[in-house]
Order: C-alpha cells, then structure tokens, then sequence
C-alpha cells in the first residue's frame, strides 16, 4: 500500500479515523508505524493527504488526517473490454486500476461465454476492493467508474456516445498499421477510448460496427497476448502517447 | 495456442509427430481439429511451419509437418528482475515469454526475501512449461533464456557484460524524467536491458551500482506498479520505442 484509501464517511469532522482490518493490520505490521509517524491517505475520488499515527496496537491505527485542496485528475484512458473470463477479469480489477484508467465498460461479445455474466466477479463487492487496491498500489484515489453490458450492439449504437463524449476511440487489430502512438498523436486535451476484444478476437461484425462508431484500428505487433496482458500493455502504450501528446 | 510449439526431438524424420496431453486435448476439444485440416506448429528455438492433421481422436493427434527456412529473431529486450514472490513470479513466466523478451535473469536485492530462492517456481521443470505456454500463446518460437543469481553485486560487476554485451540498459526509477522512448530511440540493431527491482524498490546501493555500470535511469510515471505490471507495461514501452527506432 503505498497510499490508504479512506471513505468519506470513515473520517470524523475532527480529522480523526481508526483502522483495523487490512489496513490497520498493515500499518502495524507491515510498515511498523509508531505514534508521530506521518502516512500517505486519501479519500476515494478525493483529495489525497497525510495522516499522523496517534495511536498504533493491537492491528488498530488512529490517524489525525489533513487533506490537500486538489483532487487528482481523472486517468484519461478508459476501457471498453469484451469480458474475459472470471479468473482472469479478478486478477484484472487490480492491475486496471494501478495503470489508471478512467471507467470500465465490461461488454458481451460473440466469443464471450454467457455464463461469465453470472459471476460474482461482477459483483461491486467484490471488483470495489480490488479497484482500491490497486489505487494503493499506484498512488491515485480515482475509483473507475464501471458499467456492465450485456448486449454488445446496443452499447455501442446507443449508448456508447453517452458514455464516452469527447476522445480519441482505438481499436487494436492483427491487421492494422498505425501504431496506437499515431493515433494519439496530439489529442492534447481530450481522453482515450481503448477497446479491447474477446481471446478469439471480435468477430467481423463488431469489428465493423465499432469502426463505423469511430473507433481507429491500430497495430500492436505480431504476438497475440492474453487478454489481461494486453490490457496492460495498450494502457502503458495510450498513456505515454498521452503524456507526449 | 496460438501455434503449437514441438521439441526437436518429438517429430520423426519424416515430419511424423504424435500429439497427446495438453496439446492433443486443445487441438481435438477447442480447436476441434478434422483430417487434412492445418494448424500452426514451431520449433523451440527454432523454424514455425505447418502441420497437416492426418489423424485426430481420442485426445491425440497425428500431423504431418514442413517447417519454414528461417527462425524467428530472439526478442530485442532482456529483463534483470529482482525476484518477485513465487506466486507473482508463477503468475509472470508465460507473460514475459507472451510480451517477447531474449532472456530473463533473475536476482537478489536487498529488498527480495531471501527464501524466495528456495522455491520451486524457479526450476527448470516448473517454468519451462509456463513459457512455451506464452511462446504458444503469441506465436514465437523463442525461448527466453533463464539464469538466476543469488547475488546481485557479483553480478552486475562479473558476469553482466557477459550475459548482455552490446545494447542500451535502462532502469525505470520514479524520479527520472527521460521516457524510455528517448532512451532507446535510436538504437537501431541493439538490445535493451530493462531493470526493475523488488516491490519496495532497489536501495541507494543497488541503484548506484546499475548506474555506475551503464543504466539510465527513465520515468514510468507517477504511478508505483507492482512487480508483474510494471515488468508488461516496460516490455510493452520498449518493444514499441524499439519499433519505432
């Protein structure tokens, strides 16, 4: 944990909060705080600050908390994600979050098996605290947003525009010959739209739909990767185009 | 699988070879392979080709093989990895080998629990299988090569100008400025050498002695990644710089 999270409504008016669980537990053992001790916190989709150890034992830590004025911008990638399957999308919430991306949208696709709707991965309860795990790995107290869809063309027909306004929409395909760079090339203020489709691919049909619905194809070498792999890599990829952009 | 990686020793002179296990399962259950049909085949090390399936059943499958004249380039990047948890480092191997990487060397760092070397993710018998399933997984026939080193000072002093000659080394460190897109730019016919240490980072000792042997430090950002996202956000950046060099 390299920041703890806090709810808005874990934090007295005082400043003061008390953890136990996982982050008490921790606080204690891992990083070994002692009263007077100063931890980095922040609030879910609030400002980050610094918490002073009060008091520490026993798996429990009391924090005075002081928080900054700013918010830490939104990550300006976001995912539109054909759902791999239940173990690879629980090992995914994490690692998503730690890269920052701005909202999910978990979609069906031909090559998705329908059960894997039915999961309890799917569940807030259980993607809530993976997703702020990886904010405590990277640092960032944006919570992506999440949507779920089970029908794949009217996402995309009808409410995609809605949810993703303004950017640039990408696609990575087998065939394609630009680089997701080029792509980016220069959309300075604007957010980045990533999709990402099923391990057999998109079928013809949705690869046309999603690029009469502006989405650029572009090229991510020869190997075929994982999905959670490739999740990783054209996130790493889209933001540093963005941050040359 | 996306090809279907043979050892030299299992195809008969006459390009006979007879698949059972997990190969013949995935060719007979999910690619539902049928007589005179094709699928895609390699050598470790070695040629791609193509096999003729001349008889499936049972789990097993019988294909006639031609093999291509030329071999796969080894992959351009090479890892110096602080070793992670056994359970990260499990999880890792047939990434690595998916993202492309010429040989991984696994070491010791102040920050590495030292029993960490004790486990059995690091035999040959455990991840060998792990990395042809990344080479099966992106279409390579490259097995990254593995040597592991219990101490980190030796070598980096003794035996790294061995293992990786001529090329550019960079270490990704969270105060650098440079992107690793400028570092590697340029290095038209070079290796690159990515270190990227423990979770809780490499100590001032460590980072000197990597410097002091030719690694520029490059940003990653502000976010703190764990071990096996940073390691595919790293191979992802430098493949691409590298293609674009």
């Amino acid at each position: 944990m390299n920041v703890i999270i806090l709810a808005a409504d874990e934090v007295a008016r005082s400043g003061e909060v008390r953890l136990t669980g996982t982050r008490g537990r921790h606080l204690t053992r891992v990083l070994k705080v002692k009263p007077g001790q100063e931890v980095r916190i922040g609030f879910i989709d609030g400002p980050m600050g610094t918490g002073i150890v009060t008091a520490a034992g026993d798996d429990a830590v009391a924090l005075q908390c002081t928080f900054r004025d700013t918010i830490p911008p939104r990550p300006r990638v976001d995912l539109l994600l054909a759902l791999p399957r239940p173990k690879v999308m629980r090992r995914l919430w994490s690692q998503l979050a730690a890269m920052g991306v701005g909202q999910i949208m978990l979609t069906d696709a031909e090559r998705v098996e329908r059960d894997y709707f039915g999961t309890h991965v799917l569940a807030p309860d259980t993607y809530r605290p993976l997703l702020i795990e990886g904010l405590q790995q990277a640092r960032d107290t944006r919570l992506p947003l999440v949507s779920i869809h089970r029908r794949f063309r009217p996402l995309v027909e009808d409410h995609l525009d809605g949810l993703f306004r303004d950017g640039v929409r990408v696609l990575a395909d087998p065939g394609a010959s630009r680089s997701i760079g080029t792509a980016i090339a220069g959309v300075a203020n604007d957010r980045v739209l990533l999709a990402v489709g099923p391990e057999g691919g998109w079928n013809d049909f949705e690869r046309r739909l999603l690029e009469q619905h502006g989405f650029q194809t572009v090229a991510m070498g020869p190997r075929t990767l994982r999905t959670d792999t490739a999740c990783i890599a054209l996130l790493a990829l889209a933001h540093d185009a963005l941050s040359r952009a």
